[in-house]
């Protein structure tokens, strides 16, 4: 089983982890999910396995998940990603590439907003947060956590990627592609995540507009 | 003849003016180019004729393209929008429509960034400068012109379409319906160009790396 796809996921109590990795685990990797209470992540794992009970998802600690796993999915909210990241980042294996699908989009009133971090982007707030030793790339920003948790449904759109290296980009893009359904689209350096994370506010706009929970994207002509 | 659409399109010797022109006109629409010199866009107009000797085109000054339709489709790039919005507001039509295509994207050293308009879009600038009398509407700005203009290519694609009011979006909407291949996608109010502008970007960045002129989008889910 040294082949096996290892995966940590961070936040896996949250919809879009657990979305992901059920997801993950059906597709055939072994998914730790990491949370501050382990017990919490233990029963989300159990709770997911008596779903799909073929599926290898364990509950563990921040830290275990961290230490099990060298690609690591950070689905936390993004007002505690940078966090994290100062707590963990250290902690994290020579080569591991943190995969960040945070959106800084807060609701005040139930209407979303973007606000932008100083950095520009999320995914650049958090690369300044990491330490060198790690990659930082970003991918699911812009898919419907909802439609995530609900694995019989097709995902059947585009996945857009940047990171922080062509390596980086690469080594998520092939990790999209294990997804049924999803195409990876590279949109090239972290800087990108600007416009990726805005459209993640589109998606939510066009959801409520038009009483929908699957607003998505394709890219054509590439 | 006096249900035939009528439009006004500024900067329609430029590539997304010309194609949008040529488009409209194919499906049916009587199509005045405003230009700063009327004799280049009689000239512009002269040409498109030729290519397709049914479309209905003509070349004018911007006053008489301005007098002529209460659909003007602002097609300049956008460092002489706000200029052109200022020096002829004023002359539209009360109830006349701008159809705003332009995007705050510059080239440096042939490298495209987003310079964002104190007002948050293009869309936002423009409507600052606008009189009350006048709506705006915003639609065409991911659209690759390239591809527009190749009448004989079907766009295929979906088309976002944001407005300072439902009523101006209906219209806009209604325009978009006529051009073979598209669908027009509510994106709400002006502010969601701050998104479609940066998605231009995107796609702009899209061509480059996969060696393309024709990345658009499709939105799943809606």
């Amino acid at each position: 089983m040294s082949d096996q796809l290892r995966l940590g996921v961070i936040g896996g109590t949250g919809a879009e982890g657990r979305g992901l990795a059920l997801r993950f685990a059906i597709a055939g990797a072994a998914v730790t999910l990491g949370s501050r209470e382990p017990a919490r992540a233990r029963e989300a794992a159990a709770h997911l396995r008596r779903q799909h009970p073929q599926a290898h998802i364990e509950g563990a600690s921040h830290e275990d998940a961290i230490a099990q796993n060298d690609i690591v999915i950070l689905a936390i909210p993004f007002v505690h990603a940078g966090p994290w990241v100062e707590a963990h980042g250290r902690a994290l294996a020579a080569g591991a590439l943190v995969v960040d699908v945070t959106v800084p989009v807060v609701f005040e009133g139930g209407r979303p907003r973007f606000v932008e971090p100083a950095e520009g982007s999320a995914a650049e707030h958090l690369r300044a947060r990491l330490p060198e030793h790690v990659a930082l790339a970003c991918a699911f920003k812009t898919l419907p956590a909802r439609m995530l948790q609900n694995a019989d449904v097709a995902l059947d759109c585009d996945e857009f990627v940047c990171g922080d290296s062509p390596a980086s980009r690469q080594r998520l893009a092939a990790l999209v592609e294990r997804l049924p359904g999803l195409r990876p689209v590279d949109a090239g350096p972290l800087e990108a995540a600007r416009i990726l994370e805005r459209m993640t506010l589109l998606a939510i706009m066009l959801n409520k507009r038009y009483k929908s929970h699957d607003a998505r994207f394709r890219v054509l002509g590439v």
